[in-house]
């Protein structure tokens, strides 16, 4: 399990979520809620980030059925310390920060049914509306361009960032294998984009790139369809790694990849 | 300068573009006509082909610039044998495979002037619909999806891919620095990518990947201006890596790359 000390300087998350009372104090885990998270990159990303000490709360529209996905992942890795609990999705959206896992088509139903609950919080969206034509994969482009945008339509109090729509979740899953990838982030909301970042850069072998304001968001999430594409085509399990950036002080350092 | 031996069996140049007569017939280098090639990617691009041994067509509406832009480039490279002339482009269309170098303002324009000279003729759109908005890229959705739908509406007879999007200029231009990129191409028609796949075999560093259909044009286009804002961003000149291929027999091998 990789504690605290592995979260770099640099992306430390901002001391309005954390509750840290200047740019030197020590950051504490934040407590993440994955709505939809029974699915698999929902799965994925609770796992990685429970062992990277974050308390994580899996969310569905069926609490037995989250408190079962959770206790399922927690029961994988008897030799991991894993703070993983299953709510409903209004439960899980009181965590400290959000993440939407749904299903693209469930994304703003969920979100515009607790938008109370999200007032003032950072939500990461991670959902990408793909559908498989023939042997291609076609990105869907909703009306406001991405579905971070559509959720932040329905939710707009919150700080919603888009992140990890390229990270395979069969990778996630296995969390004795090393995990090498880029994680665009893109948010109209610095804080969203900060945290959003720091809580990526915990997983160890993760890179997170500010990718710039939400309006990224539709050509990040489109571009999932060619990598799933990739996959199909060439059956293989492809992660976005941009070459270019590597010992240039200004990108966020990537942490240690832990070997099996 | 890389001799045809470079070019991966794999990845051969169909034979109905290249004149061979067999599966096993050795590939001669196709002649490729750039048109707007006095841009920075089409001069790059120009450059890479034709230290691959490929004969290159610099096209632009000034035939006269063309040539000037041709001998620039064969001048700053004594050392090297460069087949880059320059030509209008009606003329620079008539090489085997045609490659759009536009702005992208220009090449529905430009397509619809000469469509009678690409008809059946394999057509590589590299062009990217981009404007900066404040520090950010924001891509531009044309009302087809992408450029290169767009110029496969101006030019309904020819065999349109699009390619190439996310090669850095700056890169190409420095012959004598190893480029690793790898290179996506769609289209709807196989020898369209086939070909274009295959030319990018050429040029060493670059790994071309099947993305499908012309339908991928319009996520691999938008995804460019995630990658020049992440460039503004850090001050850096990144480039698409995939990793989860390599190993994969399926994946077309990436030619050498010469040290410097």
């Amino acid at each position: 399990m990789v504690g605290d000390s592995s979260v770099p300087r640099r992306v430390r998350l901002p001391a309005r979520v954390v509750g840290a009372r200047s740019p030197c104090a020590k950051v504490s885990p934040v407590n993440v809620g994955i709505l939809g998270g029974t699915g698999p990159l929902g799965r994925g990303l609770a796992l990685r980030l429970a062992a990277a000490g974050t308390a994580v709360t899996v969310g569905s529209r069926d609490p037995a059925r989250a408190a079962a996905v959770a206790a399922e992942i927690v029961a994988a890795w008897p030799d991991r310390t894993l703070a993983i609990a299953g709510a409903g999705n209004p439960a899980a959206a009181d965590a400290d920060v959000v993440v939407m896992a749904t299903p693209w088509e469930a994304a703003v139903p969920t979100v515009a049914e607790i938008a109370g609950h999200l007032r003032g919080k950072v939500v990461v969206c991670v959902a990408n509306a793909l559908v498989r034509e023939g042997s291609d994969m076609l990105a869907l482009i909703p009306p406001r361009g991405s579905v971070a945008a559509s959720v932040a339509a329905a939710a707009p109090d919150a700080l919603v960032a888009a992140a990890g729509h390229h990270l395979p979740a069969h990778a996630l899953a296995k969390l004795d294998r090393p995990l090498v990838a880029d994680v665009l982030v893109c948010s109209d909301h610095r804080v969203a984009t900060e945290t959003t970042m720091a809580l990526v850069a915990r997983i160890p072998g993760l890179r997170p790139l500010d990718a710039g304001g939400l309006a990224s968001a539709a050509a990040i999430e489109a571009f999932t369809a060619v990598l799933v594409g990739l996959n199909i085509r060439y059956r293989a399990h492809s992660t976005l790694g941009l070459s270019g950036l590597d010992g240039n002080s200004r990108v966020p350092a990537r942490t240690e990849v832990p070997l099996p």
